[in-house]
């Protein structure tokens, strides 16, 4: 059994959680999955780790940051934190961030959902085939939420 | 019994601690509540890294902090102590900062003690129902001390 | 008795340092005072962490920071281990930092006394009063080195 | 024997592991490579890790760095859980990055794949002769996918 | 006797490591020098780790910085590795960086040397003196590389 820990926030404006899970349970078998819900970005981390603490293998985050610099101060401090938790237990989280001052507001929500879905699937992946499980793929350009740019 | 750590600074210009508190003594039946006041947003992870050790289950840390670019890089050293402390205990900080320069001096105040009151509502909803207490608010687009902005 | 390091710069145009011993000494009964002087702010931690080791309870440093960009990452490398050392012991370390961009060099001075001079007394109300002797302070718009601002 | 650690990502839009894979082969008998292809750099740090834990000597990563701010950012969290990495273990992981912004798209093929063969020869030389194995080469310029710029 | 950790780069354009050992000879009596040459900033830090590992007492690091953000970020993220070197160790790391926007190239080799030769200055009264040794020069305004500017 694969113990999948999923932290989003109420500040984002998609639920990508819900799209995600929806990918993981079509393509990790026996998967377990382990949901909390914070305030914003930087309340994530620690539900990681104590999530982690409860035996998750693996963990996927949902966050969304505002257009200011401030709001990028803010992410620079969650990813920071998100690095120092998979490295501490030797776990992947990957992280689905949305930035609000990537794309127009009608636009986001279609990145969002496409972007916690495509990661669903690179973890599902991870998960089901080990460290080379994506080899195949290294160097294509592969983008999530957005179109895949192809190699050089 | 649950504690509650309380750290804020003689630096904000707002008493957001003393809103926060009224909140969650309402909020969370047999609240214990720790406060420790320091001089500003540097010195605020310590604190409540001392009041973990007395025993404290999560906390709540009021910073302010001023427009200049370094006033900024004092905000991401705190941010980044912040996600440290929680990764090392396991415990929430949720964490209220007002930036000068998010609105127009008259107006920081209300701001200041809305969020304090809402971030306030996030941590009793955490410490009383869990994981999941948030969960219905997932992707909502809540904010504090701004009005929300709903999904999309 | 209470052992307060006090870690201070060649770099720094100001003695901040010897300011803030003479009111730690008028304000803290007992105090013993160890000094340290490095070259420059991305020395300053391991000074702090060495007399933390000799037993000192708290620290005080002195900082000069450059007006570039470079500078500003400096002080923010500085500023992240003044947290991890603050961290790691659970003990305070009230950083004053005098940017040479905060105004003219004539002003300087004046203002990096100032702040040392404040600052020595906010740590003296902390040794000696405990967590909630600033409390009575808290929220109202304290300033060091430059007159204070008020509540709002 | 030597085991080699090689992290790269299906973001790249450049196969750089397995042009430095061929070099390393090359240069350092009894080579064992152990490959681990991730998503994106946020995901490299916890890849090294493991393979870290699975008993490899050093690694070699392969980030691949888009234009904007946000971009930036990531670069740097990745950069930060890099050097920890490398502190927690004393191991070198040398990190080929390509930023999207340094060239035209149309010679960002040739950087990233003679940054990659340049920095493969630059950690075989490690592996094989030690610390003072590029000493001859301290203060001269050397650059990895640009022309070397030589000593003042 | 006492060790001293020098590492430097083949990025950089001046051999300043050989500068400071010239001073660190001249100044420390029983000196034994390490050197480890590395190809760039992010690969100072591990290295200076596995020289304190083997019983260095403190080091001199020599790092080069090109003008892009992105090399700023990169030296951001050494700075902080330095810091968690000494802060892990309880040893000086005194960083003797060069950054290429800080001159007009001609100029940069007389403050590369010159910032060398005084930094192996300040770390040789440390290592003879002890904390208190440059204590005569807190305040001061010295610089190393660039005429001292006095103090205010």
């Amino acid at each position: 059994m694969v113990c999948v820990a999923i932290v989003d926030t109420t500040f984002s404006r998609v639920d990508m959680a819900s799209e995600a899970i929806k990918v993981l349970r079509k393509k990790v078998p026996g998967l377990k999955v382990k949901r909390y819900t914070v305030p914003g970005i930087k309340d994530i981390a620690v539900a990681v780790k104590k999530l982690f603490d409860e035996g998750c293998d693996a963990a996927m985050t949902f966050g969304w940051v505002g257009p200011t610099q401030t709001d990028k101060y803010s992410y620079l401090a969650m990813s920071i934190a998100l690095q120092m938790v998979q490295i501490n237990y030797g776990r992947h989280v990957i992280d689905v961030t949305v930035h609000e001052d990537e794309a127009e507001p009608i636009k986001l929500k279609e990145i969002a959902l496409g972007r916690a879905r495509e990661h669903a699937e690179n973890l599902a992946v991870i998960l089901t085939k080990g460290p080379q499980g994506l080899t195949p793929l290294a160097g294509t350009g592969q983008r999530q939420g957005w179109p895949d740019v192809g190699p050089l």
